[in-house]
């Protein structure tokens, strides 16, 4: 399994993505599922990876050659799309078409898939983040709904819920996300350390803050203590 | 779909439960999901249910004609039964044959399914708690977790990794299960007011208290407020 969550703000952009995959429980690694195509000052695509490995492996893999192919077109490549939802459609087909193929070597039992949240700016235009599902269609963050999630997303769902909004700080975003994902990882195991955390500030087009939080990393656990007080205290204070 | 939450504390038993009841977002109902089974000073039994409502029914409504029986044995009464272990054997069983029966009429695609958490404890024995598995099959509450939910159990377990304990006072355990089932009921539509709040003191052998929450209900409202506003203002206080 897996746990990504993007925030699409005022401010900017924060993505947050693990790093866990397994096949059963007894055959697991680390694979990184956070992906970046950069064009710095014009334009930054970021993508974080949910389900089958050889799916979203073979998609990002055939995004990245689509992009250094000197044939590159503005169909094809996500540095040349005209605009982010043609990015966004630019992904799901390829996510779409990679599925049919590894779908068509396995059973139906087995079936492979795969979704990604895309988040990206080009110069000049807004910033935008989809979800995109299996069949390669997506849907897109909101004022209403500023705030995206693919893999196991009911555990770090409350807390978002309750804090994120358009307006909020791109710091208190990366708590939002970080807090979110350290309910996650309590309670399921197929959600692991290291984390790597994105922020994309508004109108930069390039990437502000990477930060790959590893296991055991102080100032993370520091807060997810803090938070497990804070909740405590407060509901120490409720009354029935 | 459903939620359901039981602690097994020292100090006794809560139980919660929703009472939406679904066929399609289109078909929405209310039934209750908690039921007991009572001798009071000798013996409490509570039963919350998940899944099919055929099956939940089917299954309450074998295990009070079995009580009722005046043929009735220690192997087919909860009432009778010599232990709680045998009471939820004997929950399993009706749970999995009645299963087994609805799913030879339906098609193997649309196949029903149930789980029951089972609290209860006789004069004489200790406090139990079980969930049944649709096969009929159990596992206990235990020291080490000393909770167990059913249905849409993921949005509410964060808070009670972080606050439930076997020494945890049923005034506190009462405002944990409303404020778990308070995160599911805002993210998810098919959990719905009005809900049943079941306590059982630890040796009293009969229901403590009983208590339905309508929608709108003021102390409802008051408290996921005020959870609200500590988790915001604990939030704001954590650094990163």
């Amino acid at each position: 399994m897996t746990y990504c969550v993007g925030l699409l703000l005022n401010e900017g952009m924060v993505l947050l993505s693990d790093t866990r995959t397994n096949a059963g429980l007894d055959n697991i690694a680390t694979y990184r599922k956070m992906f970046h195509f950069e064009d710095p000052g014009e334009r930054i695509i970021t993508i974080v990876t949910a389900g089958s490995l050889s799916v979203t492996q073979t998609t990002i893999a055939r995004l990245r050659e689509a992009v250094e192919d000197k044939d590159a077109t503005p169909d094809t490549s996500v540095i040349l799309a005209p605009t982010m939802l043609k990015v966004a459609e630019i992904v799901g087909n390829a996510l779409a078409t990679v599925r049919r193929e590894i779908d068509e070597k396995l059973s139906m039992a087995q079936g492979a898939s795969a979704t990604m949240i895309v988040a990206g700016q080009r110069k000049g235009g807004a910033m935008r983040m989809f979800l995109i599902y299996p069949e390669g269609n997506f849907i897109e963050a909101t004022e209403d709904t500023p705030f995206l999630q693919i893999g196991e997303h009911k555990y770090g769902k409350p807390i978002l819920d309750r804090v994120v909004k358009p307006t909020t700080s791109l710091s208190d975003a990366q708590k939002a996300v970080l807090l979110s994902m350290d309910s996650t990882l309590r309670s399921n195991l197929s959600v692991g350390m290291p984390l790597d955390l994105c922020v994309i500030q508004a109108d930069e087009c390039k990437i502000g803050t990477l930060r790959r939080i590893e296991a055991g990393d102080e100032s993370f656990r520091n807060m997810s203590d803090a938070w497990s007080h804070a909740l405590r205290e407060g509901f120490s204070q409720i009354t029935i």
